[in-house]
């Protein structure tokens, strides 16, 4: 738990500049998130100012959600221009396996070695079928088949995969942890998956480790859905208290709840 | 009120998929109330992969609020492939009447047979008159000239039309249903008629009768507004607790608070 | 105070329509805030129509948040348009000083006379450097740094230069009028200061003189702030609040709190 309080000390000290390219839909949602948490957004995508942007921020996250041919240059030459300087980028390819285009544009993406990638468990196992080697569809159980994919594909790409979900995981190629912190209620708001990748940009900005980053993210927003659950009425009282409680949520909230396990061998 | 609940019951069950292209300010609120009621919300533009979305959806919402040349392609294009796969898609015609340019995109969609038209009074007016067959602008009573115009403009496209305001109708030809809920205060949040769109897109894909869907969609947003303005203190909080509502509303609350009528020849 | 109240009222009375080119992270909260507040917002950006559309608006209100090559030019057509049309123009000139890009478009912008300027202290100090006239950055005093870059800009362009904070200033020439309303959790919400710019563009619609529109638009706002900081749990609540108390605010609220001072020479 220590390190996760030490991360989001971090990002409210350091408060770091997190560029994004993410959808429209959730634009207003993830800036919310990350002024909440102490980071500071960005969102751009004009492809003149992208390297200037980049350059300048601690992480990028790049967010297929409402792609069209324009933004997807925006992402490639933004990827670029992480690489170019070093920063950790974060993917989060919404609606993988929902049309031709969006895988293509996710092979594009992964050509530029995103460091995170976070999806939902039909995300990552589309991703894993798509550009690399499952076992197909006939595993009977979902959970056990959407890890094996995001172990695939963490070392087909060498990227920290997160499969998020009613548990999250976050696997570096055998190296797995799970979280059980959130409420079920945060699947009936608008971008909580893009929230999350938000969040891990802006811990990843301030963390060495992608994989520890990625987790202390994943916790603490956990923790605020659990805590925003306790008062809700529904999944509008549910957003904005979320909100609330990353601006507020102290290093008790997160020894009280936080629920970390690491996978062993054995497990998997 | 049965088949309301009924129909509530249907979205609820089913989790219809609903493809929006919807306009920039509102793409947060619908994709929540769709959430909230129970539906998948799709957010997605791009030409290259509108047809694989519409495919999978049960109902596409084109909604011109902030249309641009490209935009207006997309629009033609989810419209086309929500004919060829014989999905409903609705129309929200935001600002007819208002620029030379949203009337020339109003009539290049109605060449492709919206299922259902949602608009207020005044860009019901614009469309008949832009399109068709009204008697000008000097009706003394508004709300029966909008009524006139919804009715030439079911006729003129077959399409079921629905005038929403402080009472909402429902057309269907010479076929007219009243809704006498909602709450005044839904006119100061934004997106609250593209809200009711979207809402229509979730009936609609899953209750055959789109005359029905609308009138389904229309009530119980109507309703969740009526309950939300019970203890809201301005438009911030009303807006949360319809989002609230749409997710608890009951089947008490849909038999307590409906209020429905057929309008007779006489009454037109 | 009084003229504020009066302010006020010709916005609740009117309800000026205002035309919007603002970025794609608060155009919900803006629409909201113009809604609350009692005008009429309008969110377009499509060459064919801005012509029709600043020509029925009482005000533009130009933001450059999430600028790409169609959207700026979208802005010069505004901009052309309201100064044909002899409509104010308020310009937000978001991030300057973050890229080459944003500098260039600036630039571009402001050769079509913006009524008004909105901005923080570092995108105003930017634009003052960016096009004209500063000591360098070597002055120990930001604030007064600032000032000083907001009179230059202003004196150069012409326009009213609000430069919001802690403290607003806003500015004509050597007339400077500031500003103690407002709370430190409004920074933690997106696009606070977006909305400061939109409800210029509501008083600028009303009132004929574009300094005390700012004032008062400044002013409302900050009370606004103010008054939801007192119940507020986070940023969360905080942004619902300040909807909600935009849309109830009284003549007595602003006489109470209203914290206006002007600035004398010796001030400066």
């Amino acid at each position: 738990m220590e390190s996760i309080i030490n991360h989001l000390q971090s990002v409210r000290d350091e408060s770091p500049i997190v560029h994004n390219i993410t959808n429209y839909v959730v634009m207003n949602n993830t800036a919310n998130a990350l002024l909440a948490i102490g980071a500071s957004p960005i969102m751009a995508h004009a492809h003149p100012e992208l390297r200037d942007l980049v350059k300048i921020s601690g992480a990028s996250v790049i967010n297929i959600g409402t792609l069209d041919e324009y933004w997807v240059e925006s992402m490639i030459l933004a990827a670029k221009a992480a690489n170019e300087f070093g920063k950790p980028w974060i993917l989060d390819p919404v609606g993988a396996g929902a049309s031709a285009y969006r895988n293509e544009t996710i092979t594009k993406l992964l050509e530029h070695s995103p460091t995170i990638i976070r999806g939902n468990a039909s995300e990552i196992m589309s991703m894993a079928k798509v550009n690399a080697t499952t076992k197909g569809v006939d595993s009977t159980n979902t959970s056990d088949e959407a890890l094996e994919a995001g172990i695939a594909l963490s070392k087909k790409t060498g990227a920290v995969v997160c499969i998020s979900g009613e548990k999250d995981y976050v696997i570096l190629e055998d190296r797995v942890t799970a979280i059980e912190n959130g409420h079920q209620l945060m699947g009936r708001i608008t971008g909580m998956g893009c929230t999350a990748t938000a969040l891990i940009g802006a811990f990843a900005a301030v963390v060495k480790d992608p994989f520890q980053a990625t987790v202390s993210a994943m916790c603490v927003l956990g923790i605020a859905g659990e805590m925003a659950a306790e008062k809700a009425k529904g999944p509008g009282s549910m957003q904005l208290r979320i909100y609330d409680n990353l601006y507020q949520i102290s290093d008790t909230d997160i020894t009280n709840l936080a629920k970390l396990s690491s996978l062993s061998d054995n497990d998997l």
